[in-house]
């Protein structure tokens, strides 16, 4: 039965609960095939995630190989295929634990950088598991500059070989997954060496493993890198290389080829292969960061009105935290922002859709503005959501200290999405150098990419609201927040420009205003996703009270962003002190509102019990009943521990010689 | 030998570290005794933590008490005793992961609470370790709230006993440490009735578990609540009384007594029991709280002198990683924090030993002032550091989330710091009602305690700051801190008077000001600690160039904090944005300033490489080495794993039915 102080909350939702799915979905034929899809993962026990906070790295492993297998017979047995409408579902209803994804990357490695002739080759071996595939890209010593790679393999003329080695110890490979244990293959990036040149990066296909009985292959050291914060299901690996020898075949060559005498040829264009770097940032973005942020507050909020403490007014019963200002302003712009990077991210999945039309017809004019978009918003969204996480794991209390909360493992999950596929820093780098150029071809009167157009429009003036109603109009914040980037990126790249006329050399003056630009780049990313929430809101139907709820939601987000970066709108005077205080009161304002339909927004969500694996977060809101439920499987309540025969009992007993 | 590229930073220190570490143990004799301490813990194999990052919650359980116990063998061999000069460093060269805390605590509260009957009788027993205490007062559905517990004792005239129960499951006791497998005895926490009067929450001791074979007593149901994002060597467990009987005498009853015939009688002042509770908030910031920043900052700075990537000029070396500016900005002000409160702490400590004088003079008059200091510095300094503990992390990138960095355990610890020994927004809004009360009393000419008397002065001017050497001008950036704690007391006081004179009730005014209130008090706490660093650095000896480094760290942490929290301080023009640019230029130059002396500043923290037990962090810089050691120790690596022959095997030989 449902926690009456939870059913109670959905009986007031402002809006259909249903219909808000199926939009959040993209339409209620998606629901349908999302809940089919969920609800066979869910009912195969094979798939079951039960001990999941139980479990040894090793166990961690062991399971996810065991449901990677099990998934290829799933899947056949569903009739689900790689294309079909099912497969983008399978993944969020596993909830990411299983093995075998870099295989996949080895797959997609081959297909964009393999000639016809490797494609035919390794991709049926690959597709029929007659060989598991990695990605052996990062060493120890490098990660973020790939140019610094530090392995080499040498052509051999006479033999017509590539001789792979890892000259030093930073040049191990370390952190490919699927490599500790699983692979029997891996692409490695090396450096290429042909008579005694260095031509830099390219990949070559390494065999590691026997197939036969999985002992490693002769000159290869490999192994696990050990134990993580989170990720305990991924055999993250180390690679040795010897003296390894590959035949000229295995460097993957669609752009550059080796030729038997040794000639380096070079043909076509990379570009294409940059844009697959570029996707997969995106691609990361919905299934690695927003649904586990759109989890953390599902958790967080359900618990939030179950859990009842102190009182509000004397005399009557505790209430529910929920009721409690600073627990609503701790949890429900993190809400907020959940639906905000749903939005944003169908922009940049269409953004990124279109893009590809267009390079397939070999027109590269978009790339530089999708690369800045995937950079800077990889960077913002990652770090924004796993801020917006470790705020929902705090605002449970201890309990969300447990890891059965399931909020912990969120959080450490979450915090990884800040550094692989690009640290962060440098990504907003490299979106920032992006907008200077931009904004520099603009102020010449040149034009720029339709992103970045509002960086000519820069109007000195001032924010026009009056009172806190104006706050809520959605002219006067976005009109704010494109004020702020516009100002940012410009003074930034004054500051630029003065650094270099004053002498300071080109490279010097940009590190000088790497923070400034970090910055720059990310009230960018804050300000186009302000102008998107607003946009979806409009197109939304008027209709079952969705688009009045979005729209109190699209409020807040851009209030909280006002309110918690007001350095930034106050500086130049554009927002005064008396109209900050304005915002600050709608945005207080909202928080009452938008709390009526905290459980039903989050409800929306659809996520079910077992996916969420949180004693705090299910539908029913038996949190107390749950956690102790859970509690007495762990483990550590099994039997007696040994450390009572081996210290307490004789310390207790004083048979020791006496303390 | 140690790494070249961290040897040269240590070659140019601008201070003696030496020195500066004998000033932060107060003295040169105490970093005498520091490290004998140290020294003879870690060359006492049975307080490895070699395998930490490696073993289960069952094992990390099991060395906590063998440590526990053997510490009791240690501490006679040493010579150490609980009031010695040694005992403090104890903890800190265990690193924590020991068991028994609770055991002291479960003293602690019969000497405070207790009668002295009761202490002549259990306190000895306690010293011996005849049993092992725990302290029962979080339950289930009740932590912030200790009157809302639901735990009950009834008074039973006729066998001069109390009954307690548990009786729902919400009034379940969870969390208390020490008590899930390890207690025989435990002070339980319970709603006292007699008559059928309740007369609110008393402690009371109860035996939980047979001293002979450790089996459960009857009525009690115990057990371990599993497992939690750190503290996995704690047994917190949960309990559950049935009619459990306890002697009359077993209700601790120093302040309050129920007489055999039912009498109920309260007697003396509870007012040092709360004083207890505030020390316990004080004590644990130095060891739980800014040793593990500091060690952090420890390990992310050595990392990042060794750590090259990238080129910061053309046809150079790669850049060691601290010399970008978003680098130095990430982990510079962590370092100036460590500092700051390493201070502040020395201050509080300082403040609270004279307190504790005063009240053993039967002086209560500085009790609201001491507990509103420690109230509002815990949670400051607890939020943070755990922000700053996060930032080390995440600067350096993938291998800081490799839990053999050490960085992952540092933060998922001090995380908890937030929630325990009271919720860091609870207590910040204890502060801000000490707070409004003072501003009130000063605004009516009133004297107040003497850490408030700022708020009487409140001038309205500007920031006098003409250029950025200004803003290296401690008057100026304390005057600045100043202006801004009094404006969000006095503007949040303005508001909530203004809401009741509007006709909102007292205790709904105060919820919607709650928001602001959290801000203020933590505005308060910045501003006593700015302040405080400053007096600090007046006062060091101006030889041997740590009055000087002192000095920069003081601006450098004052200066982040206008920069990262501009808005308040721009918000009525105190400061201009033309100063805000100047406070920013004088920031941004601070840290190449300091990243000069980065190293020696946090060598002079004075850290063995055992107790970082950090693959990053050791004092020879020899990373990638260690990194590749450590990880062959992993149990992941120590044999092939049962997915080979269970699932890989058949996989790639295709013995199973054909995919």
């Amino acid at each position: 039965s449902v926690n009456p102080d939870l059913a109670s909350e959905r009986q007031t939702a402002s809006f259909s609960v249903e219909k808000l799915t199926a939009r959040l979905d993209g339409g209620a034929e998606h629901t349908r095939i999302r809940r089919a899809v969920v609800q066979a993962i869910e009912c195969d026990p094979e798939f079951s995630r039960e001990n999941q906070y139980f479990q040894s790295q090793n166990e961690r492993y062991e399971a996810a190989v065991r449901k990677a297998v099990h998934l290829q017979k799933k899947m056949h047995e569903m009739g689900w295929t790689e294309n079909g409408p099912e497969f983008k579902y399978i993944y969020r209803a596993l909830s990411g634990d299983v093995a075998f994804l870099l295989h996949r990357i080895f797959m997609r490695s081959i297909s964009v950088l393999g000639s016809d002739k490797q494609i035919a080759k390794w991709i049926p071996l690959a597709t029929q598991y007659q060989l598991i595939g990695s990605y052996a890209q990062t060493e120890l010593g490098h990660g973020t500059y790939l140019q610094g790679l530090e392995t080499t393999a040498i052509f051999d003329i006479t033999t017509q070989e590539f001789i792979l080695n890892t000259p030093k110890i930073s040049a191990m490979k370390w952190w490919p997954g699927d490599m500790g244990r699983s692979a029997t293959h891996t692409v490695v990036f090396a450096q290429l060496y042909v008579h005694g040149k260095c031509y830099g990066v390219h990949p070559f296909i390494v065999q590691i493993r026997s197939l036969q009985d999985h002992s490693l292959c002769p000159g290869i050291t490999a192994g696990d890198i050990g134990p993580k914060m989170n990720f305990e299901h991924v055999d993250n690996g180390y690679l040795m290389l010897q003296n390894v020898r590959v035949p000229r075949e295995n460097m993957l060559n669609k752009f550059c080829e080796v030729q038997p005498d040794g000639t380096y040829i070079r043909r076509g264009s990379q570009k294409i292969n940059y844009f697959t770097m570029t996707t997969v940032r995106i691609s990361l973005i919905s299934d690695e960061v927003i649904i586990p942020l759109m989890k953390a507050c599902t958790i967080a909020i359900r618990y939030s009105v179950v859990r009842r403490q102190s009182k509000l007014k004397p005399g009557e019963q505790e209430a529910k935290i929920l009721d409690y200002q600073t627990q609503q302003e701790k949890l429900l712009p993190q809400l907020a922002a959940a639906y905000a990077f749903h939005f944003i991210n169908d922009y940049l999945q269409e953004l990124f859709d279109k893009g590809y039309r267009e390079i397939q017809r070999k027109n590269f004019d978009t790339l530089p503005e999708l690369h800045a978009f995937s950079s800077g918003f990889k960077a913002m969204v990652t770090q924004y959501c796993t801020s917006a996480v470790e705020i929902c794991l705090r605002a449970c209390g201890g309990h969300g200290y447990s890891l059965l909360s399931g909020l912990p493992s969120l959080y450490t999950k979450i915090l990884a999405s800040c550094i692989y596929e690009g640290e962060n820093t440098i990504l907003l780098l490299q979106t920032a150098r992006f907008l200077i150029k931009c904004f520099m071809t603009a102020s010449t009167g040149q034009p720029v990419p339709p992103s970045v157009t509002y960086l000519a429009a820069m109007k000195p003036g001032k924010c026009p609201a009056n009172n806190k109603l104006d706050f809520l109009s959605p002219d006067i914040y976005t009109e704010a927040y494109q004020h702020m980037a516009v100002r940012l990126i410009s003074s930034t790249a004054a500051k630029l420009q003065g650094l270099i006329q004053s002498g300071v050399k080109k490279h010097e003056a940009w590190n000088q205003c790497t923070v400034q630009l970090a910055q720059a780049a990310k009230a960018h990313c804050h300000y186009i996703t302000v102008k998107n929430f607003v946009e979806t809101v409009e197109k939304l139907e008027t209709t079952s009270g969705i688009q009045k709820i979005m729209k109190h939601l699209c409020d807040l987000f851009a209030l909280h962003g006002i309110f918690s970066n007001a350095g930034v709108f106050l500086h130049d005077g554009y927002i005064s002190g008396a109209q900050m205080d304005m915002a600050t009161a709608s945005y207080l304002g909202l928080l009452a509102v938008i709390r009526k339909d905290a459980v039903p927004l989050v409800d929306a969500f659809d996520f079910t019990d077992k996916s969420l694996n949180s004693a705090l977060g299910s539908y029913d809101g038996q949190v107390y009943q749950r956690l102790y439920e859970w509690a007495q499987k762990s483990p550590t309540n099994k039997q007696m521990s040994p450390a009572y025969e081996r210290y307490l009992k004789p310390l207790l007993h004083n048979t020791r010689s006496k303390i």
